[in-house]
């Protein structure tokens, strides 16, 4: 990929600055609502409202066309009816905006008048130099910037920042639907594909493999435009960071509703399944898994190999995460003799995997100490790659871990929790604590191994990839 | 099973009046803790808290022992320390206790001596033909007499009442660890089987068979006391209503984990997976669907067969639907020509299934009552078995579903739903106002369906316990 083609990314994610056209009407202006959302997620560039009925917008100036604008925009939005979107396209090829949105529906996904709309505008933009994101499109965001091109009212819900990056072909599957702060889902940066008539996952792959701030990758992908491009372009962001897909068409009743949905051949998942391993990516299967996993992978260090202990307050949980770990490619770690012995002097109950500090808590006066007493001795042991807690999540625990989080970083293992409770506000808020301290805190118990699970995979993918030899069984 | 022998189970769940062993000290003594539970939760039967050292129990008058109660309490509940259980147990039997819960810790799962005293305690209760619960387990819910067994504070945290029962064999999966409430759990009744010295799984399913406001059965078991016992047990409830099985040690790792857990062979997942789906019961795998599944199938009629609708205001959340569907053993409905014609009347995009109706509801100024227009016809047409709806959970919705449920009802198909959006707790507050109206309401996309998929599975199993024949694909 040329360094002009990337250069044409950038300006999507980390503009100077951004021309905004649509309805400017109070109050629901889809154009109007782009702008207010862009200043309450406190945009730091230039905002250049287009419009001809008035010259102000939310305190900013308002320009009748680009021509007015004293710099040229090097973003523009479009959300305007379809007819107007290749005479605004030339107007922004003309003023040299380097990359547009348009978020504007009616395109290839309405039928073939649209399709062949659709055509003119990616002459019109080659024809510039220009790079296009959509249409049929929320655009995207950049939480360390403060971008945002929703032209819904978002009201402000600013995603947590983080380091995953998310790539969807649906407005179902980015953050301005879900509760993604109360679910803690850390985020650098998020596209929304729409029709790919230019800009498509081959392109944003190397963008964001490149991205510092992105710690992982995850793209939801109904199709793929350009297999082979793509896989080439998946391998190479693996040696650098984790790949995640969710490609719903698993099933043939799954891959007929892709195809309907998206207007193109969706394929046969067996194939996509086996190209995708080749290339590195870890397949996602569920909703669950594409908001879940992801963080884990952008917070923990990877493990060595897939020896996963389970230290648990219950020993019911011990036994249902240890399938949910063989599902996820995870074997239960054997202590060394010294984790054996030490765990048995605290308790006679104890000594195997999972770890079971139920008992061993309800005689003691500081149960949660209990923590404190096993877990360092855990993360030391070799034959331990990573380590998934269960315990009844408050106020005691996020102290317990407060404590603990030193140790657990000096060890160089993921360490991910669960937590349990009875009243969920508290959960949520103790969740985010912990996370805070860098541990992935899951509200589903099989989440936090699968998450491992994950990370174990992505280690194995890439070892492979490089000829390495892999730590793992 | 003697009329005697089901008689007993019934103490224990619907008792006249309840005998309290244990520490009745201020502020945490476990007595004392059980019996606060049961005010707060509003039990109707008597209460005797049992101690030599207080007169009165939290206004309660108290017992120095059974002798001086004057009614014999139709149940016990024992939680002292492990050598006073057995004269305790003695006591109750003298004095013609029907049933007691031993909640103490310490026997067959701390070891031999524990196992020889557990024996002790069979040979007592039989000796009095009265039933054990237990030990080590946090005994009954009964929500609809408030009666309630758990040593730990509740602070009056009641689930909602409903058509489920839950018996388990660990007390993280019963109602006083997780956020009931929150999540919408509707039970009826919970037991928690503990060591299993006497009543266990092939004993409890034909009194919930035989109970009115159990809807369907859900049970958790690490291990299964007498197989022949209980498949013919479970055949014999899979022929009133619906039994459900979170069954861990599906993987080896899994198995060995659960015998570690429990003490007993936990068995061949193989052997067990035909034993289970010839018995005609379904399957859970995970935490989530032992918590979300059974709900559905308490609450909804049953489908005829297994093809299912799916109306969702995006796209991209049909299109995972559908394969998750595939994995729940749904297939796609295919509609006909009259429902298809009135479809495509209303937006050209529409006529498949999915039906994608988010098209169609940007374009009107009442965008919500698309759903008035379009699932009425969906549910009368004879090739929809049920029905899947992803919506924008909000006040809205909650109006829509209103004045949709009296034709939900009519059309006799099971209905549930996926709402998504941006705030958590108000979302799960219109989930509960959506499942007050019948309709399951779930915040996981593809649980929605599984519970749909359960429930045909359930339809299917039982026409093949009975012989007839099956109207699904």
């Amino acid at each position: 990929m040329s360094v002009e083609r990337k250069d044409g990314l950038r300006s999507f994610f980390d503009p100077r600055s951004i021309a905004v056209f649509g309805s400017m009407r109070e109050p629901v202006g889809e154009g109007l609502t782009a702008v207010r959302n862009m200043l309450e997620f406190g945009f730091g560039g230039r905002v250049f409202p287009i419009s001809r009925s008035t010259t102000e917008v939310l305190a900013l100036r308002a320009y009748p066309d680009l021509e007015a604008v004293d710099e040229p925009p090097e973003l523009a939005l479009v959300i305007t009816p379809p007819p107007t979107v290749l005479p605004i396209l030339e107007q922004c090829g003309r003023r040299g905006v380097r990359a547009a949105i348009v978020a504007t529906e009616g395109f290839a996904e309405a039928g073939p008048d649209g399709a062949a709309l659709q055509q003119e505008l990616v002459r019109t933009a080659r024809r510039f130099g220009m790079r296009l994101l959509g249409p049929n499109t929320l655009g995207v965001l950049n939480t360390a910037r403060g971008l945002v091109t929703d032209p819904y009212p978002l009201r402000g819900n600013k995603p947590p920042a983080g380091g995953v990056s998310y790539c969807t072909q649906t407005g179902f599957l980015t953050f301005g639907v879900h509760p993604i702060r109360d679910i803690g889902c850390p985020i650098s940066k998020i596209c929304d594909f729409g029709n790919k008539c230019d800009v498509n996952e081959a392109d944003i792959l190397p963008y964001l493999a490149d991205d510092e701030s992105t710690k992982a990758i995850c793209l939801h992908l109904e199709d793929i435009k350009d297999g082979q491009r793509f896989l080439e372009a998946a391998r190479m962001a693996v040696a650098r960071k984790p790949v995640l897909v969710l490609r719903p068409g698993r099933s043939a009743a799954g891959a007929r509703a892709a195809s309907s949905h998206t207007g193109s051949l969706a394929g046969n998942d067996l194939v996509y399944e086996n190209a995708l391993r080749q290339a590195g990516v870890i397949r996602l299967r569920t909703w669950r898994e594409y908001w879940e996993t992801p963080k884990a992978l952008s917070m923990l260090p990877l493990p060595r190999g897939n020896r996963v202990a389970i230290v648990t307050a219950t020993g019911g949980a011990g036994v249902i995460l240890v399938d949910a770990a063989a599902d996820a490619g995870l074997v239960p770690a054997s202590f060394g003799p010294s984790t054996r012995r030490l765990l048995a002097g605290l308790s006679p109950r104890m000594g195997g995997n999972p770890v079971d500090v139920g008992p061993l808590m309800s005689v003691r006066d500081d149960p949660f100490n209990v923590y404190l007493d096993v877990v360092p001795a855990i993360l030391a042991d070799p034959g331990v790659d990573c380590l998934a807690m269960v315990c009844h999540l408050g106020q005691p625990i996020v102290e317990v871990l407060t404590t603990l989080a030193p140790d657990i970083a000096r060890s160089g293992k993921p360490v991910t929790t669960f937590g349990y409770g009875i009243d969920l506000p508290d959960m949520q808020q103790s969740a985010r604590r912990v996370e805070a301290l860098g541990l992935p805190a899951y509200l589903d118990l099989e989440s936090a191994v699968k998450a491992l699970g994950a990370a174990a995979a992505y280690v194995r993918r890439r070892a492979l990839l490089e000829g390495r030899p892999w730590a793992g069984r």
